[in-house]
């Protein structure tokens, strides 16, 4: 029987996440939920989502804008094995209530902090640490990008030190608010959250963070210095390890990929839904080690790049696939991420 | 047997009229055509499209970066019916006379003035002019956006007189030059060709335009005002009229759709291609009629919108479809634009 | 004795009043008001503007971080001839009835509607009817810009008719919220404000509006037609009525200046205080008149341009000054518009 | 006498030098160079600039476009004891060639290579090498306001090693082309030049750098993690040591400045000519000392910062002050940084 799934929050992650989630054989959505009768709601109609409303007070808003909905949250919560919750940040810790007296499990994701789950999840380093376990938390956008590059980094040839400077976008393509317009936003609490949020899932790490947010809609683009403790480490054997690592993909500024508009426009011609890049994309020729520093640029798309995540830590905590690489695999195949 | 097509110019709209093409049961992509071994010429091997250099004394550095190249274009030239000629404004004047001694027929595109094709193309208001001619010309995204929904005006209405001011996107998403990056920089000769150019397909229309660029990606916006000479009508007979047409589509603001970067987010969410939106896109709550005065707001997808026009073009240029509105609704639903 | 004037709120329309008032020599800043001490209100303290809180509750709040106050604004009130109201959007309405108690003369700012003044000022058209009245209200920085060229315009050649679209800044160059990063933003309620507010100085033109907002913080750019009731009006015409008038000033692109960007480069180089262009900005190369329709672009700098404004609205309430182009060159003079 | 300064190239840093130095007592502007009879051109007749252009051939285009020229380059150079080269990067390089059969001294800008000069300028660091010498280079403007804050920071304190990551601006305010209006393009390769360009005036220092260019005109933002040596440093300690460096100056986040668009507003508050802001910026609330790690971010105004540096070039070259801190004060006081 497939895991009954439901996605509370329909918004940037959530929306993805339930498609994601009606793409797989293993699993079905069951339903998702929305506050306001907004166009995600509509979306979620239009794309035959079961719809509930968060606050049953609501339930006539909807309706009178001909919205369809099948009932509350709460009622939905009974139907399901595992809820994703994908609200705005801080409010899926006092959900979590709810997914307790629903007795189910819960997946949060990165606005959340690690201790509401106890556990941090990214596919490579903690599905098996999460494999059955009641309440997980998919890192953000900015600490997978950083994981997916320095994990295997760090197996192969020990990190000594990380130093990442992360350029934010400073809104998503279809939000009004938030960054100023014709200016650059460092983010003055220093070392950043990001570091420390990249411990949640490599605790051993040691990295630090800054962080600024610039007037752009696509992606966030990480300047990476890591210190690796291996010697003789050449830039040719960093490209060869990540290029054995799922979602990791390569683009090269000497075939004219220079910005990170260029990469999200490759995602347009490969025809991904949505033109999402869910892969941390590394300029193959912007990877350069120096004695034993590792410079590189990676570009990280915010929308998309924890969906895969959140379908393996489903397949982990639902005791569906033993294996984390035959999960990667095959969350990889449906998305068409190869 | 299905029309054999040729593509000269693999770019923006190069690469889309080919994908188009190559979506119809009518026709087929013979080949496509590069001057540069970059990205795009990559793209067109990745998917599959013959690829042939524009000129042969390129073709061993299209082969030294690992670029499967067929031939050169002349060559491709002599293998088809028809040459849609995608390449930059003004070049098509010049791959005129390669047309001509191939002795194929050929569609421009609205960078080339009217004069080289003496027929100016939209699919509502000139597919029959263009059955069978030797040389149409698709008019460009911001003159076919205009015509969707000034053709159907006056046919009902009678329009008396149109201003329309032209809000231009800076550059596309993965463009690097071009717009300043704080400014708005007005088109200073005036009136516009745009209206000029709405004249080359709608000639006794009564049209001036002016025009701003302004530096966002993410189409372009007309701000109309519209003359009727019809007494008594209302928003609504606009918008029911509107709503019966192909090629226009609502949006609401009420609905949350303020912006055009939401616009975008909805192509997206319908999964379309490349996040294409090929419609024109109308504020249902943007238009207002006052006494004969209609105004109205429109967002035009400059990478986009012509791709069906060009596929109506061929249809009508090689006598493929003798109706119109047939032919529409065969490219849209090919096109998923329903 | 100079008139005695308060200036309630300290930000972007604030700081300037004040900063052109100290600049008059008929006419002292005898307080300004802020309600939170951020930094504006320690920009009054450097520039040793006596700085007097909204609200006393905050008094202490204003010490405790070193912001010296001189006392509420009520007291500020009662020390005053005139108060200039530079509060946000509707709170000038709200104030009202403290200039009532205080019994002093009151300039609202453009973001109230005219009958909290009954008046609507432009130097240009209103002085005389403002001259040693109790309220005013001196339109917004569009509505001036628009006023500035229009006027004489229908005085010299009668306007027909205007539509003007106006392409709004999206945000201030310091401001951190508002405006999409990549969009443009339509304003649905048509026809917008704009044009009913230039009916509160000119009740008999025929003038309609569209504006959408885009992604600059650099002015705010208006296309506009209007046409003339006289024949035979040529471009050349209209140039040399305008070169005429104060507070219009020419650019060309001839000459390089092709965006909002560059025109406010010019304010830099010529050393204006804050790089502001008071005057309303016209390309000279993008004006153009065709049988009787007039076309031109103009910019208009929304910081500054309602400044001169209300340094001559307060010379005419405060009966200073019986002749509105004196009181102009004077005011023009002082802040170097010349 | 004072000295006779020659400013070859009346753009960006041109025109800024050329105000520079005619605000200083001990030396004065002969001429300025043109190439183009540009709107720059006509700004140096307007602030009474005697222009020279700098290719006879192009003198009577000058004229006819009524620009008054005074001669051609050569000439001016034998007028002079120093010029000042601010031509776009690498034309410096081939103009030296004139300055040497002139037989005058020569500084370069930071587009030009170190060797071009042989020494490359700070006014900290290598004022007393560059006494009496004939060819300096003043650094670019992102090394200038990197050496500021690192120079003092290792005479104190030690440095390890330092990483910086630059977030560039992508045009300057007046620009119309260059960067992607909606991306982030990283500087492929590394490490970037600016960390070898620091070297050239700190050769012992151990730095790496990235760089990416991000969509604003204001200012570039410097993300740095410096390692110092000494033991037991405090933050405080740090602010304290650049609290007494002229040319550094603190913001607040606290105090509500948080974006560089903030600052450049403040720049305008002071009533900066050009609202330009010449010295190097530190957010205190963004400066963080963890172990021997000091993090901080800081911005550069890139039109402005290198201007002092200039006329204190000239300055040691021409022997005018034996004393680096006597020069900058100078400096300082004349162009109001105080």
């Amino acid at each position: 029987m497939p895991a009954r799934v439901a996605v509370n929050g329909f918004g940037t992650i959530g929306k993805r996440v339930a498609r994601a989630v009606s793409l797989q054989d293993d699993m079905e959505v069951v339903g998702v939920s929305k506050t306001k009768p907004n166009y995600e709601a509509r979306l979620a109609n239009k794309e035959g989502m079961p719809l509930y409303v968060a606050d049953s007070k609501n339930l006539n808003e909807f309706r009178e804008q001909g919205i369809e909905v099948e009932g509350n949250l709460q009622e939905l919560l009974t139907k399901v094995d595992i809820v994703i919750d994908c609200t705005p940040e801080g409010i899926g810790r006092e959900n979590k209530k709810l997914y307790e007296e629903a007795d189910i499990k819960a997946i949060f994701q990165g606005g959340e902090k690690h201790e509401v789950a106890g556990l941090s999840f990214n596919a490579f380093a903690t599905y098996d640490a999460a494999y059955g376990r009641r309440y997980s938390r998919v890192v953000s956008c900015n600490t997978t990008g950083l994981i997916r590059t320095l994990y295997p980094l760090d197996r192969m040839f020990k990190l000594d030190e990380v130093f990442a400077s992360i350029i934010r976008r400073g809104a998503d393509p279809a939000e009004s608010k938030g960054s100023a317009l014709n200016a650059v936003e460092p983010s003055l609490h220093l070392p950043t959250h990001h570091g420390t949020d990249v411990r949640t899932v490599m605790p051993d790490l040691k990295i630090s963070t800054m962080a600024a947010k610039v007037p752009t809609t696509n992606m966030h683009v990480h300047c990476i210095h890591a210190k690796l403790r291996k010697s003789n480490v050449k830039t040719a054997d960093v490209l060869s390890l990540w290029d054995q690592m799922p979602r990791i993909k390569f683009v090269s500024g000497k075939h004219g990929i220079k910005t990170s508009g260029q990469i999200m426009e490759i995602a347009r011609d490969l025809g991904r839904h949505g033109g999402d890049f869910a892969e941390t994309i590394v300029w193959e020729d912007g990877v350069h080690v120096e004695d034993k520093s590792l410079y590189y640029y990676q570009a990280v798309h915010q929308e998309s790049d924890v969906i895969p995540e959140n379908i393996d830590c489903i397949r982990s905590m639902m005791e569906m696939e033993r294996d984390a690489t035959r999960s990667i695999r095959k969350t990889d195949k449906s998305l068409g991420l190869v």
